[in-house]
């Protein structure tokens, strides 16, 4: 027997990727690094890709990074149908899981019904954080902000008053995710404080 | 023994990560597919990794391809320094080459020198399309922009009097990474010029 490619589960594919091209719309709070104009969701995702590649080894051994890849490519689809929301504004993010969920049914459902289901299940995973792939995917999540801000003065720190209190609460995801990485985002953290780019507290 | 996580690798590792940010400012020739502004080749490249996700199965059966995902994020990299070339541009390719190898060089010699040479290798094996891995991720590559002017009612084809003769070359390309991807790109080809959306030949 000759495995013969479904050319038939072609149009559900196809409609999904003409769907996800509207995640290239999606806008978060904060910048590129230099500041010029606020990042895209999907831009966003291959950077988290691309800090998975790179900043691998610093994850728990046996840790399966292609697995850490393929969920943070996916993470954020759900945002075409629910809108990104400021990691810091607690009533915005009960809201928003349940747009989410609903989105992930939606959008997530234009594939064939095992494609629905994987990426179902990578997305839940991510959310759930309940592995060590998930932990570290978070903690990649957490730290591209923490790395953009402090490239760019404070970038969206300083526009949206956020404190470095609240910036270590991040920190702790990025600790369970890879210890090395949480270390060195505290570092980061202290020297945004120092250089005055980052208020230790609300004044 | 414990694995004591290099944190000395970090400093080279996140100088990487820093320039990479750049790639979120340089702009493809296409648009997204709703035309409301270029592409620019990061999230682009997320795209490109989705695909593969996606339309994985119909790579010839053994493709590895949580590395076709690897190279089809760093593949465009090298245009930080070296620009994007639009693929009808034959001249411009010629030089162009020469200019993405001094790339190669100068971005992934910021990591640290086993990281230098896996990327550099990742991306050399997608240039040279020697292997089902990159030809399957350069037969993406191709396609993307075909989807995007085919839901766009030509798009960067009408604005720069591309031909489906011109357009029938890139889908060689696609066939050698995939059959039946092959076979879809030459349909849609076709409905695009029924369309009126990609002229025959040249006027």
């Amino acid at each position: 027997m000759t495995t013969v490619p479904d050319k038939e589960r072609l149009p559900a594919q196809v409609g999904f990727a003409v769907e996800i091209d509207k995640l290239k719309r999606v806008l978060r709070r904060n910048t590129l690094m230099d500041g010029s104009r606020r990042e895209n969701d999907a831009e966003h995702s291959w950077y988290l890709g691309m800090l998975a590649m790179v900043l691998g080894e610093h994850a728990p051994s046996g840790t399966d990074l292609d697995r850490v890849t393929a969920m943070l490519l996916v993470h954020d689809i759900v945002e075409i149908d629910a809108g990104d929301t400021f990691i810091y504004d607690l009533a915005a993010v009960e809201v928003q899981e349940k747009a989410e969920r609903a989105a992930a049914d939606r959008i997530f459902g234009l594939l064939p019904e095992d494609q629905t289901a994987a990426m179902r299940a990578l997305w839940d995973e991510f959310e759930e954080r309940s592995t060590p792939e998930a932990r570290f995917a978070k903690a990649l999540d957490r730290l591209a902000p923490i790395l953009a801000n402090h490239h760019n003065e404070g970038g969206s720190w300083t526009r949206h008053g956020v404190t470095a209190d609240q910036v270590m609460e991040k920190v702790e995801i990025i600790r369970e995710g890879s210890a090395t990485l949480g270390e060195y985002a505290t570092e980061i953290v202290e020297l945004s404080v120092a250089r005055g780019h980052l208020a230790r507290s609300r004044s």
